[in-house]
């Protein structure tokens, strides 16, 4: 993509005639569309497009969306834009474990996370302060001792605010976050979840998975909602494991499945592939 | 889908404005789109796209065909057309193991190969005539001692096209066709290779590949073309082996593989979601 | 393996020397050892062992397994041993979807079940006769309609036991059998359930599993035991789905998963590479 | 393990009586056997084994291998012994990309390199000096313009002797080494071939692979040997791919299996998994 490409996801109510009149608007305008991805959920009758397209010089970024809202307001379309160019500040909250929080910010570094830098850590311990500082990105400890405390919480969100966070990464955050919080910043928050969702919700997975004799184990990332572990999924990945493995092997094994499907998952939100649909997303592969 | 409905698989020249056209051109039939998806080739300016529209009683094949292939000219389309409750007719050319005709034969019984049906088999050896029979398919056997032998060809071409015979499959059929009888089906011939291409062309393969000492072994599902194991690619998977695996067990292994490559390979064919795109093959997912 | 090959499956208490015992035992005989796999649960103090011996002609079963014994008892070793050249008997049961039914038959008619044979098929519905007939295996049926009727299982029981049935494989029997029928039979029984347990437990798990939006659909083949879809678990796979994907293309792709986990998982039984320890399995592989 | 575990690999012409003697003798000294993993190669007729074991504070290295020499004598094994506690040092050599060089760091920092340590990083380019010394690594650059130096290679050697290297991670270096180098360390150099071979051997395997339409790509980790890409492979894996995948996403998406394969079979060697058996590797798994 060059410097000046604008991607537009919408959603909208599926009837005759949507894909022509959306794309004949862009044609309309003489764009070239670089990318067109849809999806039409006959079951839900809902319609899902992301398309890019080449932003002359002279298109001004106020003028294409000035008009794209009208044709939004014609055809009841819900619609974002975003454009080549934007960095999203992405905000990694942690504990002590490193291997999730070094993907990202190896990743982030190596310019693989879309649009998208890693640009603070947060943990609640101290220890990976180490990890943050190698890689120059601030880090900022809540402890967790204090992490009942109403008070503390204001202070994270103030913070996210004040850095202007647009993506805030749960990299094996061992607390759970209020409610209010996950309102704050809704379908902004991805978690990585150590276990084949819905398969083994809640704590101590890899043990539990030892116990039931899995023949494979798995991770979830998915988007954060009050309802814990119930978020509408972006990315899962499994591998086959055997009766050898010990419930520590899983555990092991387990970070590398963590680290990938968690990175793929923030990619693919930074790189504007997915829309989400009630409990579903729309995942659009590159 | 509904019985009728026509799928349209078109290729052409990228460029502006296109992706509205041809919707476009759907809706001012006030046709329903049941399904769009396409894809542009920026490195090759090419365009492909499926669309899958619900036709109404009052219009016929001939009305839409002769519409579409106005429009076709004007924009330089290259297109099929496909209709529901056409049936597909498959001929399956096989040798002497069963694995991969006993897929496809369960699946056709299953209707689990889009429109597609298994009409004929065809082997080289008179061994598998008891495996079509069970299914009630007509057997043929053109022995292998007569192959070089052009009449023999031109009988099996001859029978193939009075079956009206859609698509043949070679399931493990062990010669080699020549370039004549290719030339007569093109695209219309897929063969399952017991590797996973370009690894391990020609002969023997799950011997090679337990002397090179792989750690996966895999199946490639292709159009037949010319040049031996070099067309265009539709499906591919592999396994997982270890070193205990002996070439025997390989073997056993593979044709797994070779059985559910093929078959998948055959499915999206018959349910019209290939494009052949030079040595490469545009395959949209279900 | 040749014809005269013996394969022991030992379960022991873990201890200092066993391995050295045990294989002393066989190289006292002079034995000559084809395979040998072991595995220590170090967690559990638990010690398995599968070892293939070959047999010479002079030495009878009775013989050998008189030796045996007096071993087994000395190191309180638990253990079943099996010959070369002894067919198992399988029963397959059934309801109406012939997928399962189908990938059983042909591994059987292709010996790819180990020493197993389908002996018969009983449905609880007359719809699948004909497929087994196509392979020359008698149908039973038992109508669902008297499916809760004790005298039925008892004549199912009568049935299986006169046929000296050594496997019953549910391949997607849609009733649930009493514990009475599962006791009869304990860890002779293997069951198939269309998803990645423990996630979707229960029934209509393609529904469910689209409604979840997870990324990958599952099946797991498990011993059947008095607690539903809790039996220890043999043989899981997934594939990796999109949000295309309706519940009904998971019911068919899923049908693909269904085959290949079960078949598998009765090979591996019928190979004598599975060993139950508790609710995991020891699966060794091939 | 313990901190006082010793484990053999050894390799030996099968025979029968072999597992008994050797279990035998470990059994002698009343040593605990933790973990005992074994491989009959029927078609080569040898035997391989990996036996871990519990030594008591009272038995020296020098008295276990001395007394097991006499037994390696008597029944000519090749064997080499490895202790816990023993960290065995790794150098890294790269040119310019990251990815390798971050998750091997990363791997080593979180001690899941088995009793590896990454100790120095060696580049034909300055670029990744940077990396290296996030994680406190020495960095030592011999500039590849003087890469056909004999004079160059004989400094890169006495580096690696004189900080008692005991494996070399080629992690997409980009340089050819010489016979004379590889031959120095036999065994003890693993390199990262970025596609699944033999498929794609030499240059340029993410355009190839482009160019041919595979449907998925892979990467292979194997010993260097004099012959290039064709080392014993210790690990393969592979993603799927679509038509949509330009070459450059096939490179991004290439980074992550190039990593995990490479990172997974150092691993391997460092936890003493592997045992060579000339063209191939056995890999115990974990």
């Amino acid at each position: 993509m060059t410097n000046r490409t604008a991607v537009f996801l919408i959603t909208a109510a599926d009837r005759k005639g949507l894909v022509a009149k959306i794309t004949g608007f862009f044609a309309g305008l003489n764009l070239n569309i670089l990318e067109c991805r849809q999806y039409s959920d006959i079951l839900e009758q809902l319609y899902y497009m992301r398309v890019a397209v080449e932003l002359p010089p002279e298109l001004t970024r106020a003028a294409i969306e000035a008009e794209f809202k009208k044709l939004a307001a014609e055809l009841e379309l819900h619609f974002s834009v975003h454009y080549s160019g934007e960095t999203q500040n992405v905000a990694v909250m942690v504990s002590k474990t490193t291997h999730c929080l070094y993907d990202l910010l190896t990743n982030s570094e190596e310019n693989l996370l879309g649009s998208g830098k890693v640009k603070l850590v947060i943990g609640n311990h101290p220890e990976l302060e180490e990890a943050a500082e190698k890689f120059r990105i601030p880090f900022y400890c809540f402890p967790v001792d204090r992490s009942g405390d109403p008070e503390q919480e204001k202070q994270i969100i103030e913070l996210l605010e004040k850095q202007k966070i647009d993506l805030v990464v749960l990299a094996r955050y061992m607390r759970i976050l209020s409610n209010d919080f996950i309102n704050r910043f809704p379908a902004r928050i991805i978690n990585i979840h150590h276990a084949f969702l819905p398969a083994f919700m809640g704590g101590n997975p890899y043990q539990r998975a030892w116990e039931r004799g899995v023949k494979m184990i798995g991770a979830t990332a998915h988007y954060a909602t009050a309802d814990l572990d119930e978020g509408p999924i972006i990315e899962q990945d499994v591998e086959r494991i055997t009766h050898e493995s010990l419930p520590e092997d899983l555990r092991n094994r387990g970070r590398d499945i963590e680290r990938r499907v968690l990175t793929r998952a923030v990619r693919a939100h930074l790189e504007h592939r997915v829309i989400i649909s009630g409990h579903r997303t729309i995942v659009f592969s590159k």
